[in-house]
């Protein structure tokens, strides 16, 4: 697969980084990942207590002497706390999401880390580069779990914003083949963010019933919830359809909140609860139909990304 | 750009097709696709009358010597109209949507016929395969006008198809530069179907406020309304601000419906009020900020096609 500036910056052999996923996100994933050749990401909104990010980075430096990452989603009331443990014991590289760039990046990079900035849309992309991040990750609506408001996909947010931005741009969303990875470069990315197809590999934390509901769905299986609010992708199940009557209705967002309660994704992907919690997912679901290691992922995608550079070049023969 | 199965089939020069869109796509435009080398398509859904479809027929047949398209949607009550004239005139090509396949495919092809079906998910691209059309047009979310109920994207929805069916797919949905094009054919597709690009450009039948409008537009200013009924894409304005907020309530849909009324995209697109109309346009508007004739459409296409390639072979090199 193509060495790019995303290569280059996290000095790693393919540009393939894992999403940063709630639960699903621990360090046996992420070290699988790092080891294969891509940028394995600790998921910090699992990571509740300082002690539970420390031990994770422990694990991953001793097991592994490649770069990985640990993402810090803004969102999260313990946003803070992670990114104090992410400058002391110096991880390699953070990717911030679901919030302002400017907030950390500066400090980070002080400290000689890393910064990539999760956007889903143009606004927050030249914001993030006049912060001073390192490269953005642009994440088109199908990817799974929290989604931006303006619902724009992948295929056509990445043209977009390559001509927004002069910063390497890392495409995320609905991307689970070497195929789309080819396609990405086509589109001007310098890299692909894969969630989903890791989520459901045999070294995620996820439930077993969790990653077969991803491996069994088809193409309409995912939904998004959450579009009064903030809005989340997940597989259509009873409480997903719950969850969208009461937002066609005329309750009110506080009651739709309290409705909807908390601890739906471990619920359903550490619980393997995939009727009643939220089986977060992408529509890449519909593209994973097996369950395979970290490794055999990375195999089939060099492999389609081949087959893919070939047909290609026949096309225009 | 490349020969693919969809210039083979269709005898054109490029593996471009017009998309058929209401008020928009007359007769000027369909010319101008079709002599610039792509496929033109008469959008039956504004022809009201068979002696509206059999004048603009007659009008292509007698200025240019190149194959076009007809769409019928199948919705419209009118549908089956469009259809004995696409028999009796011997259209070259008919593209059917927003039905079953099986209804017209086999009656045109025994004419000599090409039929084109567009789908929106798996389901439908086996049943169009099945049902003997000879491509299908797989049509993402990011697209302007009537959509699936499953909102698939374009980049998730193709390599998925891709294995799904044999018959060449045309890839439709947000497509508006060369690069796309580039991408469509990386995941697989055979062709590309461009929509709002043209309804933007010189030759549309389109009102110069429409134009504007979708030239001025940013990434986030689509939506989608409709989705409790038949989802549409148009343009923000304050009148899909209204539906949503009908549909985000407790009305049943009869009475959404009675609330929207009739003639929304005629009073936009051909009476230019985008304001209180729907302006039917993708998510592709973002990539659109130019009044350009199809001619210098074509010539952008061509030459972002050959950046693109030039830039990937960079990369592999």
């Amino acid at each position: 697969m193509y060495k790019t500036k995303i290569t280059k910056l996290l000095n790693i052999k393919y540009p393939i980084i894992e999403g940063g996923m709630i639960w699903a996100g621990g360090e046996s994933l992420a070290i699988a990942v790092s080891e294969n050749g891509g940028l394995g990401t600790i998921a910090g909104a699992s990571c509740l207590s300082p002690k539970d990010l420390i031990s994770k980075v422990n694990y991953l430096k001793s097991n592994t002497n490649k770069p990985f990452a640990v993402n810090i989603p803004m969102i999260y009331p313990h946003a803070d706390m992670l990114a104090e443990v992410c400058l002391n014991y110096k991880v390699p590289v953070v990717i911030t999401s679901a919030g302002n760039p400017k907030k950390y990046t500066q400090t980070f990079k002080k400290s000689g880390i890393k910064v990539l900035h999760v956007v889903a849309n143009e606004k927050f992309a030249i914001k993030s580069e006049e912060a001073g991040v390192d490269a953005i990750i642009a994440e088109g609506v199908e990817a799974g779990g929290h989604n931006g408001q303006d619902e724009l996909t992948t295929f056509v947010m990445l043209p977009n914003i390559v001509k927004k931005v002069t910063i390497p741009i890392v495409i995320a969303g609905g991307i689970a083949t070497g195929e789309q990875i080819l396609a990405s470069f086509a589109l001007g990315a310098s890299g692909v963010q894969l969630g989903t197809i890791f989520a459901a590999s045999k070294e995620s934390d996820s439930h077993i019933n969790y990653k077969n509901a991803v491996i069994n769905s088809k193409d309409n299986s995912t939904t998004l919830t959450g579009r009064r609010l903030a809005p989340v992708r997940a597989l259509k199940n009873d409480f997903s359809q719950k969850i969208l009557s009461w937002e066609y209705s005329d309750l009110s967002n506080e009651n739709i909140l309290k409705n909807i309660g908390h601890g739906g994704s471990y619920k359903a992907i550490i619980e393997g609860d995939i009727i009643n919690g939220t089986p977060l997912a992408g529509q890449s679901s519909a593209l994973i139909n097996e369950l395979l290691s970290v490794n055999e992922i990375f195999d089939n995608l060099k492999n389609e990304f081949n087959r893919a550079v070939n047909k290609l070049q026949l096309l225009n023969s």
